[in-house]
């Protein structure tokens, strides 16, 4: 497969991706709907009446929305359809768009040129916590290596509900947040900046069709639920998180930020890297129960770049693959209690470490809880984020000859406000 | 004051109070604007050309949406011009709609005929936990009465994110989850139906305009964010929640659905109700501390009404003047981190139980963790809620010779789907 449009081997978005997005240009400050092609995006709202396969040929209007909502909620048959469409219009053999230069000149945009926005509505967004290394790191910590995993973690995904006003589009500039701490277990709380700003490496994916409060959504149906894939970066407060998180789970920690990336790379795109699944022990309940294979191959890395280099330096590479729990079963046990969900819904990993210090996926566990440092080149080195760090997290799946990748997932850290 | 329309001094909606709700009729399915006056819903669709004061007068086409997040979204100075507004349109002496047959017949609805609906779109959702005796007693079910309250709840406002898309308008049904239990400490969890289900009385308030990213709102501006108050049923199946919320909180346990009164009384209401804030040591931080007085002598019921009974009985007797922290506190601390908050989002004020037993807002409390049974009439006692159990929840102000309510919130519990 190939198309008409020239894509470097390296590029993230060969015609064998086609994430989607939602963008606007200078001359167009309206959002609206693309797909990634090489270094081009093909903009959805002008070559949306090419779209004549019988699922889509009277639901065209989705790909003149402002954000993919719509079209998330219309199934995986439009999906595919769709995927369909687009691959056989950017095809080097489909002389459509290929020999229309006014349509070309219309329908493609550089990226470079493009503004990214949120890819969709989110009404609510959730976060797992379902990497075994990662909870098993962060439990030895705080606990000792014997009560690391708490005993509900293998038979169920553990998760919280998020804060979905304040996800944001990668690039976004991320202000450490003041709050309360205690730096001292044995004396009151101060307030005052957060002193272990954290990342945390995070892979998150949008509902599709959504289902109605009390009836869940079965194991086995949870495949059509699942729309595509983005990169995450769950920014954290460390320090703040210690003090207020017990009991209720992690709030303002959390809230100041969480940052995904633009471009939704769908699921038949990633069918290609499909793994095996991480070995379950116990065998998980029947309504978690799945044997066919639903983990996935995807690379992952954590950059940072401070203030003034020019160069990022890397400081993890993980896989998606060291997930325990699969994405399906995160949405089975999401709704089991009669929770319903909602098309752009957006659920979340949680950090993704693996057995390797050099993949865990948050800089508590690379400076294990600041214990020791992190070289991020140029002879400087972290415990935590400092004001200036920019945080580069990028993913992508190698296959043979090209790459089905993510782009990347950035963030700025901004001092904080002073105090009054 | 008297309004031309007849209120009963047993109504909740005389015109001191004037509560937006979003309604819709037989007749006329769209879900439109109204304010409860007496029996009546005043269709502010209908009437919205008369709001010509200063504010408002370009602003009409706030009452014409299906929610009130733009009218949220205007500010204070436009809710109390509106209030105004409408107070001397439903006031006996004058004759705009008094005398205008025509007019009335429109625009005024029995509520008997009207299907209510959440009245604003709810972006984000956020409980907390700011009844002292409410923490204190499940702190000291589970913890003992030494340890009963952590360390961090007198020094900020424990909360956490709740689940937006399973917010439901009071009398909407509730399903008995299945879902993972641990009966025994020693035993594997099991799978089947929440055996221990249960209400939490809560109260709620929504913002009105919100703020951006990285800018909290600071104490002396949150009165400005505050719209109204709705009375809140937070349905918690304590044994799932008892096995999962260990370390991030509920999640389950929660989101099988929580119901709110469909009415949203205003804060301008409310003011004559203003009563003395709670206590509070340490003094809180500065960006937590206030003077003036923004507590509200609210009184709060709970009845049960089992299936086939006519009678309800009353379980509960608090009032929201128990609250330690007061919402005002809540806002600031919500966004101290930088969180962003939108026009709709929901923060409610976790259970409010008060000192004495019968104020007791959950059955947890009131039966002591099951230890002991609740009378609900007719011979019949709880320990928790039954299949075709009614809660029913209302809340009042009481004023001289009037009372500022919220009429009700209901919801009845349907038995749990079979295990498949």
């Amino acid at each position: 497969m190939k198309s008409f449009i020239e894509v470097s081997p390296d590029s993230h978005f060969p015609i064998e991706n086609l994430p989607y997005g939602v963008f606007s240009t200078p001359d167009n400050k309206t959002p609206r709907i693309g797909v990634a092609i090489g270094d081009l995006i093909l903009d959805l709202s002008v070559v949306c009446h090419l779209f004549t396969g019988p699922l889509l040929k009277t639901q065209q209007h989705v790909f003149e929305q402002k954000n993919l909502n719509m079209f998330m909620a219309l199934g995986r048959c439009a999906w595919s359809e769709a995927r369909t469409t687009l691959q056989q219009l950017l095809s080097q053999d489909n002389p459509c768009l290929r020999d229309d230069a006014q349509l070309r000149a219309r329908a493609l945009v550089p990226q470079n040129s493009a503004t990214m926005h949120l890819p969709a509505e989110i009404g609510d967004y959730t976060d797992f916590y379902s990497s075994l290394d990662h909870a098993t790191n962060v439990g030895t910590m705080f606990r000792g290596r014997e009560n690391a995993l708490m005993p509900n973690w293998k038979y169920l995904p553990v998760g919280y509900h998020g804060r979905a006003s304040s996800l944001v589009v990668s690039g976004t500039p991320i202000r450490r947040p003041n709050g309360q701490t205690r730096p001292k277990d044995d004396e009151p709380p101060t307030f005052g900046p957060c002193r272990l700003m954290d990342f945390e490496l995070e892979m998150a994916f949008f509902v599709g069709p959504g289902n109605t409060l009390g009836h869940p959504i079965s194991i086995k149906d949870a495949e059509n639920h699942i729309f595509g894939m983005v990169l995450m970066n769950d920014w954290s407060a460390r320090d703040i998180q210690k003090w207020e998180y017990v009991p209720l789970g992690p709030f303002l920690a959390k809230n100041l930020g969480t940052t995904i990336s633009p471009w939704v790379v769908t699921m038949d795109a990633l069918k290609p890297f499909l793994v095996d699944n991480f070995p379950q022990d116990p065998v998980p309940f029947p309504y978690l129960a799945h044997n066919d294979k639903y983990n996935f191959d995807i690379r992952l890395e954590v950059a940072i770049r401070s203030e003034g280099s020019e160069k990022a330096s890397t400081v993890c590479k993980s896989n998606f693959r060291y997930m325990y729990w699969t994405m399906k079963q995160q949405l089975a046990h999401h709704t089991i209690t009669g929770c319903n969900t909602r098309p752009g819904d957006l659920l979340a990993s949680g950090t993704i470490s693996g057995p390797s210090e050099e993949s865990f996926g948050s800089m508590l566990e690379l400076s294990w809880r600041g214990s020791k440092t992190v070289d991020i080149g140029g002879g400087a080195t972290r415990k935590f984020l400092q004001d200036g760090d920019e945080v580069i997290m990028t993913a992508f799946c190698e296959g043979d000859g090209y790459k089905v990748g993510f782009g990347a997932c950035t963030g700025k850290v901004l001092p904080a406000h002073p105090l009054q």
